[in-house]
């Protein structure tokens, strides 16, 4: 080959970056049949206690920015995470003209808009498929595949953590707080889990999945936000008898009121193959109006996973140096806010549990509520009182009411003296619109 | 946009022809905004027929041929189907260093080594997305998201009419003909539909999977091809009864005694994701050993969701005028040729069913023969005997064995003179490896 090597410099060498660097050069010969020349890393970044590892023939250095300034560097991998060194850093990388690859879905969701701009301008490519789902290839399906699609919905299990904390929950009826040490002592779940329990990573990535589903801007603040933190054992009971599995979904969806992003705990019907996804894997669903609906299923983490996307970009930079079209689907000058829809507006069918006096009458009155809201009710479940509690849960599925209505009706249900304050509400998703 | 419109050859306009088309026209803004470029249909290829459409400004002849010479044409998308004239159409757009996007399977399993090295030497791209599962992007998965890997395996659910008439016969207990006649009439079936029934063309799909998954030259007969033609009612509820559903494969497999190509009906665990695939969908599993498995599930056939792909390569061309990767992942020259397992040495596990007396020691008799010859028995299933038949249907799930041993163990069975010489016999694949 008399192609010159794509010089790749790894900032950062976490279980990723280690990956990546061993991908390469186990991988090196294939590599260069596929893309036409070599992948060589050539400088890696690394904090002191990480400098001792085997990096082969490549320069090491502590400050990662002389990763970004190193004039012999081609592309620039970001993998050391957070938004304030990885900002300057990816920034400098593309002043000076290097192409970047990073896993970072909080920086993308934060700055992508300014850093997709900054690299169209400076003729370079900045490339993100592991953000976002890990090892699943959503980013190339949404950017490439479905160029040619309007799409109506992104939907997916995109935070392997809180998959695995549901699923644990709902096969082995643990509680939450159980589940979430086990999930950090097998290092599924970071030492600070609130971002994979809050639903903030997965927020994150929901912003970069509509951006690019629908032509807008990233907006890290866009999507409503509800975590995994508040669903009970008893919840997945009462769903699973109803017929439905509960997910931590991220929803991005095109309505006729603008668009609707949103984080939260979802029942979806037993059926629908979603529903079966279980544990650390991540799951996408997309809407086009060619394709009709794609599912794709696979590691949402793990090193080797989230390296084998980050290669991936790779081999598309050293297969098309010149560009391969903008970085968000369309340039980032020509992303075009849309009107989001207001999260009590967004309506849904609603999963509902309260808990009330066993006394006649009580059914009647909660009922009548929800028919002067004109909430209709789907199907109803009522359990027999804990023995001399004197207390009965009540489990409702209601047809399609906007949140503010339904969390209307619930102030009003819970002033009644007859039903306590506590109740469960989540939404429900039957996806056959 | 200052860059020249890509001027475009549709050649054939048949359902996916039509649908192209139309996209093109409807998306025609959103495309030049993703491709930097108009993607503009120059010139259309339609018999005598076909010639009073609305092509817009497009030129319209008869003889494809013509579309291949006209000198404005950039790319050339071929939707005649069959083996001679696409051949000889493709071959001279090539020459006339056109790119071509093709979604003839059956062009590519038999003429794809010579046509790839065709174009690669004359600097074109050649792109067939569409050709295998439809609107599902497994072609760009394995050429360009799994580049980095190796990858241990590709099997998936590649013919909608035979998923269909399978979902048909199991859900609602329906005999073969009877569901085929209606596949028919809904169009999902060709007037001919022996490729869909046979497995030749799922055979075709899966050589062009293996290609690109363990970087080997196409080889059209290379799978072992089994249809659904016998695979009957009781056979499904068997499967059922026992926690399996029977689904019509293509697996490429990498094993230590050389690649594994077949394409049959095969038993799956029913919790198994690719299991709950149903109707015309289709479904993909690869297995990587950086990204591990992903499963990807979508419309395989449709005009609309076939167009989608076919889009997706023009646009993929409209990007990169100058190439993006060889067609097959690596360049035709480096393609390697790797021992095939014949078919008789590939081992499974395997259900089998046999019609035996009813009468005291057949049963022992059977095992001591499947004893003789290591193959142990996994689960067995006795149903009483039909009023009056005097014979009892067996049906037992094998450990692994090759299908040598098990044919040879099959004959020595069914020349027990209590054992029938009618038998049924499916190979079963966990995926758990």
């Amino acid at each position: 080959m008399s192609q010159k090597p794509l010089n790749i410099a790894i900032c950062g060498v976490g279980t990723v970056g280690i990956s990546t660097i061993e991908i390469l050069r186990d991988q090196r010969e294939a590599l260069l049949s596929r893309s036409g020349r070599s992948l060589l890393v050539s400088h890696v970044g690394a904090r002191r206690e990480h400098t001792d590892h085997d990096y082969g023939d490549a320069r090491v250095s502590r400050d990662v920015m002389d990763l970004a300034r190193d004039p012999d560097v081609d592309v620039l991998v970001e993998l050391i995470g957070g938004t304030s060194v990885a900002y300057d850093l990816i920034k400098l990388a593309i002043q000076q003209g290097k192409h970047v690859v990073t896993a970072n879905k909080a920086l993308i969701a934060e700055h992508g808009n300014e850093l997709t701009a900054l690299a169209e301008t400076a003729g370079v490519q900045i490339r993100f498929e592991a953000a976002v789902a890990g090892g699943i290839p959503i980013i190339k399906t949404l950017r490439e595949s479905m160029a040619a699609n309007d799409v109506s919905e992104v939907a997916g299990i995109i935070n392997g953590t809180g998959n695995f904390i549901l699923t644990e929950m709902s096969t082995k009826r643990r509680a939450f707080d159980d589940v979430l040490s086990e999930a950090q002592a097998l290092g599924y779940a970071e030492a600070d889990p609130t971002f994979d329990i809050d639903g903030t990573d997965a927020a994150h990535k929901l912003a970069i999945l509509a951006s690019l589903a629908f032509g807008i801007p990233l907006s890290i603040d866009a999507p409503m936000k509800q975590g995994i933190q508040d669903v009970s054992p008893e919840d997945l009971e009462y769903a699973a008898s109803m017929g439905y599995r509960v997910k931590h979904l991220g929803i991005a969806r095109q309505t006729n009121q603008g668009i609707e992003m949103r984080v939260h705990p979802t029942l979806i019907p037993e059926q629908k193959q979603i529903a079966a996804v279980d544990g650390v894997l991540n799951a996408v669903m997309v809407s086009g109006d060619a394709v009709g609906e794609l599912l794709l299923v696979g590691p949402g983490a793990g090193g080797a996973a989230t390296a084998s996307s980050v290669c991936a970009d790779l081999v598309d930079i050293a297969r098309n140096p010149g560009g391969s079209g903008p970085a968000l689907g369309v340039p980032a000058s020509q992303l075009s806010e849309q009107a989001l829809v207001p999260s009590e507006q967004i309506a849904s069918e609603w999963y509902v549990r309260l808990t009330a006096a066993d006394q006649s009458g009580v059914m009647s009155d909660i009922t009548q509520v929800l028919a002067n809201r004109d909430i209709s009710i789907e199907s109803m479940l009522q359990k027999p009182p804990a023995p001399g509690s004197g207390k009965v849960p009540i489990v409702l599925l209601t047809h399609m009411a906007p949140q503010s209505v339904m969390t209307d009706a619930l102030s009003e249900i819970t002033a009644l003296g007859e039903v306590e304050p506590d109740f469960a509400l989540m939404r429900v998703e039957a996806f056959d619109r």
